[in-house]
């Protein structure tokens, strides 16, 4: 399946008034910090508190207008689901989610606040993917995927058009992308227009300490499960292996994977709390905690960071 | 002295290159609650935290060499004391501060790490003015005044040209405009910008209670102080009375003045954090207060709130 940054600019065109025009910000601290320069996209300003409202908004345009009556399922940890529910609501359409039960407490409100059918599963006993395609069969409702799809990828990708707008103002030319990385469909669609209009940049996943099954994988040049049983904060991460439709993509584009610990992420949330005034949730910062910790060379550099979400439980984050 | 949009403009060439622009967002969740449209000018991603670095960087700009090569000394709470010592250290030039022995911990820190020399002070026995006067006596420092002071006032300002830069790209008129209150300083120079450009635009200050002297003034028609005694965990808008320069400006220009109380700050607190995905310090968020707890009537309008500063201590911001 190919993808081009001109499917990335037509997904742009069909969702753009659903979404905010994130920023792209530079902090003197952190830059000084690391002797590089460095902007961060703040997708946890985007509606829904994530980058997920892009794919999500995307596919919803794609359907018939008899799948759109029918209504639409999701099965999601949480900022997808929310994406799912919010371009749903937007779109007058039914919208019933399978989610965790152990999900982020405010993933769980807020997907039910924006007027989706929410059904909670246990990660343990359960498969989610199991109960959306009964769900699916039963209702004949469209599965909107959290990442293994095109129109999800371009959408997801539309962040780069930003990013890319905001970049030629300053007329900075990026020399590096760090983009977190669960099932990889944020870092595929953006890679590919960050690529089409800088040839030379180095981008590279991030991805949790046993979540890195994008890193493995492109190390071995095919698709690579984490070893079960692995732990993270970084709940919006943890897909068990690469998209079938995502990882050709991003073995194409990417120059590699890096990966951070919990306790590097922990860390990062404070210091972006304390000297960007943001909040962070673990999964929206392990590309500013792989900056942040030197997994990679960036002295002298110019990086674009991707901060993808800001839906944290706020006693999580008061307990940090 | 008069103030007129030119020398605001003039003032943003001197200075724009050590500030970033900072963003103008919108949050649909807050439109929806509020039936408004909200756009929030995000200053506590300013570099130190805060708007003040526009006025302190602006006033070292016009000091004659003499005056640069004999330092600067300067007394605040901490975002002042922050943004001079910011500004010396970029001009490369020695920096001395007073601060209050209570001011919140990463304002202190903050400005030491800035290369100033910090005074601490009793607030309960000693008088920040006269400290700071011995010291500028005495080592022929150039006092940078936190607000009083036209040229501040014009740096201030600056904040509404990049306002006024961001609503135009979205054609939009904006019909009210929210800015905390202290000395006044921010809220002249950025209202006199924005009526320039929106002659009908309704302009309201807002304060803590029991600090709200702006208020009383606007309604009294004079200066007029606070009671001695009030508190407030406001800690950046804590002056006594309106000040002699940015009183008449704020006379001229505004619709009302609007007080909140430390509680209704501290809900906001939470409420953008949650929703904005930012941190922010209470003086910084009373503008936001006033706008969620619907202290006028914002329906159908386009309102433009400042949320002027971030630096709050995570313990206190953790405690909410």
């Amino acid at each position: 399946m190919n993808l081009n940054y001109k499917n990335i600019e037509e997904a742009y065109d069909k969702i753009r008034h659903l979404l905010i025009k994130t920023p792209l910000v530079s902090n003197d601290y952190i830059n000084n910090l690391l002797d590089s320069e460095v902007y961060f996209k703040l997708e946890n300003l985007q509606n829904t508190g994530s980058f997920k409202l892009r794919g999500a908004s995307h596919k919803i345009t794609k359907l018939s207008s008899q799948k759109i009556k029918n209504g639409v399922v999701a099965y999601s940890s949480g900022n997808h689901a929310q994406a799912v529910a919010y371009a749903a609501l937007k779109h007058k359409i039914s919208a019933k989610i399978i989610m965790p039960k152990n999900a982020p407490r405010i993933k769980i409100e807020n997907t039910k606040k924006y007027g989706a059918n929410v059904v909670l599963y246990d990660t343990f006993f359960e498969s989610r993917e199991n109960i959306a395609n009964i769900i699916k069969e039963k209702e004949n409702r469209s599965l909107i995927k959290p990442y293994d799809d095109i129109d999800i990828i371009s959408g997801q990708g539309t962040v780069a058009i930003e990013i890319t707008e905001d970049l030629k103002k300053l007329s900075i030319v990026p020399d590096i992308y760090l983009c977190c990385c669960g099932g990889g469909g944020l870092i595929a669609g953006s890679s590919t227009y960050l690529k089409y209009h800088y040839p030379n940049i180095k981008s590279y996943s991030v991805e949790p300490k046993g979540f890195d099954d994008t890193k493995k994988s492109l190390k071995n040049k095919k698709i690579t499960n984490n070893s079960p049983n692995a732990k993270s904060i970084c709940d919006a991460l943890l897909a068990p292996k690469p998209g079938d439709v995502t990882f050709p993509i991003n073995l194409n584009n990417l120059d590699g994977g890096i990966s951070v610990t919990d306790d590097e992420v922990k860390k990062t949330i404070i210091l972006l709390s304390e000297h960007l005034k943001i909040i962070v949730e673990p999964g929206g910062a392990v590309a500013a905690a792989a900056l942040l910790n030197k997994k990679i060379n960036t002295k002298n550099k110019k990086i674009v960071v991707m901060i993808s979400g800001g839906n944290i439980d706020l006693e999580l984050f008061s307990s940090l």
